[in-house]
């Protein structure tokens, strides 16, 4: 068992903006990402299952060549393998979720 | 790819008081729980690694015969097939994770 506050968990600059806590399981990673307004996540693509859950704010995640305007209380799943890109015009807080774990992150 | 409204998801009672809402991608099922204040869910246990994070409120997570008391932002990774139980003593909000996916959950 591991119980994590992630007050405890220092921070992962992913991109400008993009501040993400990690935190991992034996086959589940969770990434709670604070977004700064008009910050932007490049393409890259991880051959992890993603699940991605807006918390607050507002995201356009562009997951191959669909775009998906996403609000709070919206989850989309990610194939692993799949190129996908963000944006979030407005401060954003979002909770996302990986299998296996992100052994590049642990 | 699956993109999923939470507003579009039917309840489902996991015990008095414990409403979920649940999403499925290939490995990994999402799980949003709002409980009442007072609510236990009695001690249960299932082959799947599962990460409950706390959102909102707190939670009594006893795991095996440890007690987890949980705030907001605490996570817990619960390893496959431990047996585990909560009581909420204030009104709380919950997300869990799970892989494989919860196909009796489906």
């Amino acid at each position: 068992m591991t119980l994590v506050d992630i007050a405890s968990v220092p921070d992962r600059i992913l991109a400008p903006g993009f501040r993400a806590r990690l935190m991992h399981g034996a086959s589940l990673t969770i990434m709670r990402v604070q977004i700064d307004a008009g910050s932007h996540l490049p393409r890259h693509q991880h051959p992890h299952e993603q699940a991605t859950t807006i918390l607050s704010g507002r995201l356009q995640l562009i997951v191959g060549e669909t775009l998906y305007d996403m609000g709070p209380g919206m989850t989309v799943f990610i194939p692993g393998g799949s190129p996908h890109q963000a944006f979030a015009p407005v401060a954003t807080e979002a909770l996302d979720v990986f299998t296996p774990v992100r052994e590049d992150y642990r």
